[in-house]
């Protein structure tokens, strides 16, 4: 089935709506935790589910190459391979045609490590009018992305919520070049329409790099067509401001009763100006990732600012024979059990359960975050509270 | 309080028992899972609650390296630091004089792996009269390991019951030098009665290699001191026949109304024939080791044999595509939700919810086994699930 999408509260730009997908129903404005092999790295369902975790996405472009897109189909799809029974998104591999790719040639962007990636600068993503060919990080091989394999991979992988493949744009991409990629992923999201006849919500993804002219054309374009739902794609460089005054522009052509979807952001200031523009969804390897680097979130009440990006390193020689939690306001699992003493033991250590009580923690912080945001918003009291965060 | 240890039922020399110590009570013959620092790698204290794990060790040399007793006395020693609030045991160090002395120059025993060991087979540790001296197998520094710092280590770290020190020599070892290290060990075993003064329970190691008349003598020894329980010492390298006849000495001098811990030793095969002799405590790392390492146990009924090792390969192709769990007469959380197939691709991906997902299963297998063990015994049908197992 089709998702449904109905807003219950508004805020001024800023809204709280439920989204109904075939496995249950989203509270948005959230977090989309990131699977991207098909786990949240060191949790399980049942943790997830703890967790109040009502979305995960899963990366196509990593599942294609490991297991492998039949392997998933032929044990059930994505729910029933990882046993999660919420609701699924998948992104399209377009991503990685950046981050493989310009990403890599220009040095901006997520870093991907892979077995050849380390060695150079060579790109491993190149764009045609067709597609994207892909060296494969782990094994060298080749692989053409076009729309018709990346909505075919999805429809194998099975997720509730799929999308059309764009290309992601580097921040140093000039105006030329970002309207050519614009116009090509225009015609990349015509024919994903075209060929997608699952009952999968399909989404469609904005670009147009730092340009306004191009935001606003192709919001417009990406709203004229029948996708369920938007994706707002780019990297967002250049300077705080300038990303959000492109992320505006990207909004404001779209159809308001849709969901909008922030691709790979999730910097807790940057989630309360995207929500006040008018954010429905987030994804972002950050609260998952650097749990796993050491870095775990700290409230207002526990001294956690923008100045210290509101996270504590879990090394500091400080917190060694330091008895109290990470977050004493904090009611999850891991800060009701468990010292910072202790945490900073397991991570000098490599223990692994280190992983999966730090991960614990990030994910509550930011459900718990967002928990608090849609009660803002319904209660219209969101600029109190980002004011409050953000002071 | 020192531990109170009662004997429920015997079949033969097997037995069922019940040790009491401050911290709950342990049924036994069982399992003592392995948490070197101070955590089952990979588990929470909630998972072992789950798993009923109602004992676990640590190691006194890995935490004395880190953080050091200092620090875990000061946060409250090791149940509040690590957040597990049933019996904990500690070894005395004595067996890493082995492993990082004769063991390391023999070429035998355990792997321990660390900065400076892996470019040389050169001893990390050297047994003089009054004590052991190490280098760290991490920065290289220089520790002397006596009875009264192992006591007093252990008396820091806190757990319900301890260990004296003890050397234990190599299969390789001469006569000479193994009567010689036993009369040593008795020594320690002594001082470290003198001085121990907590209320932890101590227990005695039995040592004396591969020889009868050593065994013998060593059993009656450590029998007429005042330990709370005992632990049978060293490593069993020429045969399992002979293996069983060394355990078998190691025991019959023993009062029979202390518990009885087998150290280090845990394959099935192994637990049956031991049980048989009246073991009623078994620690190994064979069980996280082993999942780690890619390897799941499995019962009689889905195929497990000695010749298997009770184990399937869950790196092998052939699962690729296996919609089935490891064990499908399992009722552990991993069996009843995810497949063959999906852990054989979270392992090929290096991704940690698979050493969870093992662990759990592996240690729900052994506590399991142990419990049909336990039934058995007192069902005076212990010889028949024996032969089951072992057929």
């Amino acid at each position: 089935m089709s998702i449904k999408f109905k807003i219950l509260s508004e805020n001024k730009k800023a809204r709280t709506a439920i989204v109904k997908a075939s496995h249950g129903i989203v509270h948005t404005p959230t977090l989309i935790p990131v699977a991207t092999l098909a786990s949240i790295k060191s949790l399980t369902p049942e943790d997830l589910q703890r967790l109040n975790i009502e979305i995960i996405i899963a990366n196509t472009f990593h599942l294609y190459l490991r297991p492998g897109p039949d392997v998933i189909k032929k044990l059930g799809g994505l729910h029933k391979f990882m046993s999660f029974n919420k609701t699924i998104m998948t992104d399209s591999g377009g991503f990685q045609a950046f981050s493989l790719g310009l990403g890599l040639e220009h040095g901006v962007g997520k870093i991907i490590t892979g077995n050849n990636i380390k060695k150079s600068r060579d790109k491993l993503a190149l764009v045609e009018e067709d597609g994207v060919i892909f060296r494969s990080p782990i094994d060298n091989s080749k692989y053409k992305l076009t729309p018709d394999l990346s909505i075919k991979v999805q429809e194998n992988l099975g997720a509730d919520i799929i999308y059309a493949l764009d290309e992601c744009t580097s921040p140093l991409s000039d105006y030329k070049y970002t309207k050519e990629s614009l116009e090509r992923t225009h015609r990349w999201a015509q024919r994903c329409l075209e060929i997608h006849k699952t009952n999968q919500s399909l989404f469609g993804i904005v670009q147009g790099g730092e340009f306004k002219d191009l935001r606003t054309k192709s919001a417009k374009f990406i709203s004229s067509l029948d996708f369920d739902g938007y994706g707002i794609g780019g990297v967002f460089g250049k300077s705080k401001e300038h990303m959000y005054d492109v992320i505006d522009w990207s909004i404001k052509p779209l159809d308001e009763n849709k969901p909008r979807h922030l691709l790979g952001i999730g910097a807790i200031e940057d989630i309360f100006e995207c929500v006040e523009l008018g954010i429905d969804l987030f994804d972002c390897v950050a609260p998952t990732r650097l749990a796993r680097m050491g870095y775990l979130f700290i409230t207002p009440k526990s001294k956690g600012n923008k100045e210290n990006k509101f996270r504590i390193r879990i090394t500091n020689k400080i917190y060694k024979l330091d008895k109290t939690p990470i977050d004493k306001y904090c009611k999850c699992y891991t800060c009701k059990n468990f010292s910072k003493a202790y945490l900073r033991h397991l991570f000098v250590s490599n223990e692994l359960t280190y992983h999966r009580l730090a991960t614990y923690h990030n994910l509550y912080y930011f459900i718990d975050l967002f928990k608090q945001i849609r009660e803002s918003i319904d209660q219209n009291k969101f600029s109190k509270l980002k004011r409050y965060w953000l002071k």
